[in-house]
């Protein structure tokens, strides 16, 4: 396990759990030592205790990954690549790489499995994303959650399900893994908006249109650079933007609602203390989309407000009308 | 306008100030004497005043349909037909008739368009249905909404949309009568099953997750009883349920949450000194299901939970591994 966020405790809480080893791997030797003395992570989901003769918390990257079968990303997209190329691009040779990071790489505008993929020369059939609507808090309480796990190998999405699946977590595997990874990326832009939207004084009436369009919106921009039949509806797609969208402790509404009602990007990146992943997630896709030329008018929108200055209020209005 | 509750309060307000004549009937006559008196509905919406230049608040039914060219549906489903069956069945011969109820005539588990059609010998391109995201209350503080109308009338269709139109209301047309109407009454199914979900301990993860899956249940429902392509995620289908089933003051749903809490149904709609139209509604849809025999996990589960007194908790484990 690469990271030491909300969701990677959460995973390494569920993994171990179920019995699996765990390394761990951590940035902060702070946190490895506060968690080999007191068994519990000191800044995310604080109230979990391992099991230290199944999770193995460490600092130095190659020995987490060197006896892993399976290897989990959840470092923030911003810092996967730093993390990654300090390893030999035979690292990951054998291994099962399963993606939980919702993101991209932000100089490539890359998805971070075909990232891994190109860096260590892997197959698409070692790959996978882990998905689904799943507030890490939530794990932490134990709260029933639904997982999907997507990869174009079957057996590998179904293996990793088996090792996820307990009383409270439901996971099965599905096909579609750029769609869910792109959809993952992009839940984070509507949840932004949907910030700003609120920010400049918009209500629910508007976040729920806000929201079914963006389903429309995600659909054309993954029928233009992936197209293959998939039902939105699923809850790795539709869940997890929900989840996201209507969360009141999401980062990246959080981060929106501050621009919406008049921080500038940067004072509301300082008061916040972190970057919200949606913030990079808008100019990867808006890039990407420069060739594809797909109806985005959600993403534009994010964009102009983030990267062009353009005042939140103009932009909603623009965006209103496009809407319906 | 026929009803005197928040919805039929919204669109007086909308139609009224947009310059058209409203003749406003209400069952009470103390709120009609209240509104002359001070030009407020005392009991929904109270803060807005109108014009009683344009606004003819009545308890005469008949007077107030005479002489109008639309009649608005706005009275609770479950009243609907005691209210009709007082008119002539020629009384709505050369009007167009819009419905505005979220609910299914309970006695005869039939939409309230079809009860009219046959109650009055209306040809269908008189009929119109008014749906979308909106919450009245934020229509009262004139936050941007957005509505559809309904009807396999199209010039119908528009020319109400026009009545609509202002600075904060969008509205446009669409000819699915039978799918949006379902609709508006499904998602009521839904954000009662998410309050009971909710009472029972369950989080956002299960919401999102039943949420989506609630999709893929009215998506089969309507390709059963009214087969036709229609996209569910425009915002009078997946926006009007996710306004509904992400609303804290859902009526709907604090019902649900109640029963999932432990109340009975009595007690719950005895506290609540009111009927969630979701109770009604999971009564018709399950019924009407009987034939179709469609796969309807959580309207299911509502139905055995309120009717049927199985213990939410039971039937949420139940549903829980249904969903997906």
């Amino acid at each position: 396990m690469l990271g030491g966020g909300s969701w990677a405790t959460a995973l390494t809480k569920i993994l171990s759990e179920n019995g699996a080893r765990v390394d761990w791997w951590l940035r902060s030797k702070d946190d490895v030592q506060h968690l080999l003395r007191t068994r519990h992570n000191p800044r995310y989901l604080s109230a979990v205790q391992f099991d230290l003769n199944r999770v193995y918390p460490t600092t130095d990257l190659e020995d987490a990954i060197e006896e892993a079968d399976w290897v989990v990303l959840a470092v923030p997209a911003a810092f996967v690549q730093s993390v990654l190329d300090k390893l030999d691009r035979d690292a990951l040779k054998h291994k099962r790489v399963i993606s939980a990071i919702k993101g991209m790489i932000p100089a490539k505008n890359q998805l971070v499995t075909d990232y891994v993929a190109e860096r260590f020369r892997l197959n698409r059939n070692q790959l996978g994303v882990i998905a689904g609507p799943c507030h890490a808090e939530e794990v932490a309480l134990e709260k029933q959650s639904y997982l999907t796990i997507g990869s174009p190998d079957a057996d590998l999405a179904l293996e990793f399900c088996e090792l996820l699946r307990n009383r409270y977590v439901r996971a099965h595997p599905a096909t579609d893994l750029d769609g869910i990874e792109y959809c993952a990326v992009m839940k984070n832009i509507i949840a932004l908006t949907g910030g700003i939207a609120h920010g400049v004084g918009y209500g629910d009436n508007f976040l729920a249109v806000l929201v079914s369009n963006a389903v429309q919106e995600i659909r054309r921009f993954l029928q233009a650079i992936n197209p293959q039949p998939r039902d939105l509806s699923a809850s790795a797609y539709l869940g997890d933007l929900l989840v996201t969208a209507y969360s009141q402790f999401s980062r990246n509404r959080t981060f929106g609602g501050m621009v919406g009602r008049g921080y500038s990007v940067k004072s509301a990146q300082l008061e916040m203390n972190m970057v919200a992943e949606g913030y990079y997630a808008v100019k990867s896709i808006f890039e990407l989309n420069k060739k594809l030329k797909v109806h985005m008018p959600i993403t534009s929108a994010a964009y102009r407000v983030l990267y062009e200055k353009v005042a939140p209020t103009v932009e909603m209005e623009i965006l209103k009308e496009q809407l319906r």
